[in-house]
């Protein structure tokens, strides 16, 4: 038996504009990376001929996942509601695609980073989890009780649309004075009055101590902190991952955010939930994808 | 065999005024309801002797449960942190104290609540469930997937305590401008400069169309519909139950609401998330209770 036979996973994740391919053993050691745009019409064949390739030269895989954006279908074959990004997503059944002798589960790509974070990252061996993404928009997933949240149409998880400000506008999917518009780069332009346009560059004068950025920072911090502990009494994690560009900024994030939810978090008995940042960053997705490849594996119905 | 020695299970649900015991068939048909006081130092020698009475007139039951109010501990063979009411319920072994051959299953009173609707109430055969009770305070639980959430410190599903206004003052467990504050009847003599202070009276007003009782009942509304367009888009559920005493109010709150939500709901697809009020009332605990007990037994891990 040659190296080249032994057992793997492959985990593909299909981002707006890179997909990522990864070959895992089932440990989760990672054996080949892939990476390619995911523009124009072809993405779709552009994945079938890297899995084919991965293939013809490690041998047959044990399994596939994707990992994509958008709502996934009840039982998970393919995502169900996806409109504007990667034409032709919405209702590929990817086990047909790749012509797989296995089914191949498709999950919510940040559903998928958290279950790549439990199996090899920032959470490893949690069963409470909350993953919260911050980037251009905010979003995140649930694991409670060990269970993976997916939800009646597979939306399960989308923190960032939450209200902090009922009095406030409707964000992209219409929640009223959300946290992804409160926190998410997408409106730091607006909230900075053109100052700012991305979290390095605000994180950076944070450090400086310019008032201004202080000043945004201290409200983003606030903003979250009231997010979270609100997800909080939901979900109750064990540990919350901060994923995302703005995760980044690392303590300069982490200590201010801490001490906005000091008076707000509610805790039992004085138990505080642990606050962390992600280790897989943008490979989080093509894990928990392999991941539940695995899983599938190991029970059909998960 | 006679009718006395049919097969039941024992529901046990402690509520702050009111302790209810229920004896009920396997398909939840109810044989005996026993309603008693639970104020005193005595209340936990109370439930023990309903439930030996119950025992030497049936028979020996199949499986006994507890719902509370409180944290349960984790295996949920106690409640593990419930300050203030029912004293010496902290840490109370019900297996040991009601002496039972089997593990007696511990369960908040909110997610036995939940458990008991979907098993014999307004949510038979769902899967995906959020309860939200509205009365002096605001609280519930969530089934995600058919998976009853309990979280890390048994907390999940306090519903009631998520932010709808980050610059409000903390609630009872520190969540600044709560949903519970906005909405519970707690605050409403606060709410309503002292005009009403309880929902019969200012739901009746509604009615009659008093433009102080209309502004009240459309902010009520209002800020509900934040909290619940929240909540669906973390927890994703096909149906949203509406228990506890505001909940009486049927229409006159279902209609405001649904109005509320429709500008504020993500609908994929245009799938709106149906509103109902639950069916089992004050027994659902204990109907929940005795579910679990059943689960249990089918299930130890459950």
């Amino acid at each position: 038996m040659t190296t080249a036979a032994a057992p793997y996973l492959i985990g593909v994740d299909l981002g707006g504009t890179r997909i990522k391919v990864l070959a895992l053993s089932e440990d989760g050691t990672e054996r080949e990376r892939l990476v390619v745009g995911s523009d124009g019409p072809d993405w779709a064949a552009r994945v079938r001929s890297l899995v084919d390739d991965l293939h013809a030269r490690l041998g047959p895989s044990l399994g596939i996942g994707i990992a994509a954006p958008g709502l996934a279908a009840p039982g998970g074959r393919c995502i169900a509601h996806m409109p504007g990004r990667l034409p032709g997503l919405e209702g590929l059944d990817w086990t047909t695609h790749l012509a797989s002798p296995r089914p191949v589960p498709v999950l919510n790509d940040a559903q998928a980073a958290l279950l790549g974070e439990v199996w090899c990252g920032a959470a490893v061996g949690r069963r409470n989890v909350l993953l919260v993404t911050l980037g251009t928009g905010v979003g995140g997933a649930v694991m409670c009780d060990g269970h993976l949240l997916r939800g009646h149409l597979g939306r399960a998880g989308h923190v960032g649309h939450i209200t902090v400000d009922a009095s406030g506008p409707p964000d992209i999917v219409r929640t009223p004075g959300s946290l992804e518009d409160a926190v998410g780069n997408h409106t730091l332009g607006a909230r900075s009055a053109g100052r700012y346009h991305d979290t390095a560059a605000l994180a950076a004068d944070v450090i400086r101590g310019l008032p201004l950025a202080v000043d945004l920072w201290t409200r983003l911090a606030r903003d979250l902190a009231a997010g979270l502990v609100s997800l909080i009494n939901v979900v109750d994690p064990e540990i919350i991952l901060l994923g995302g560009g703005i995760s980044q900024a690392g303590d300069t994030l982490l200590r201010p955010l801490s001490l906005a939810m000091d008076p707000w978090e509610w805790r039992p008995a004085g138990r505080r939930v642990q606050l962390a940042t992600t280790h897989l960053g943008d490979l989080a997705g093509a894990y928990g994808a392999a991941r539940q490849a695995q899983l599938h594996i190991a029970s059909p119905s998960s």
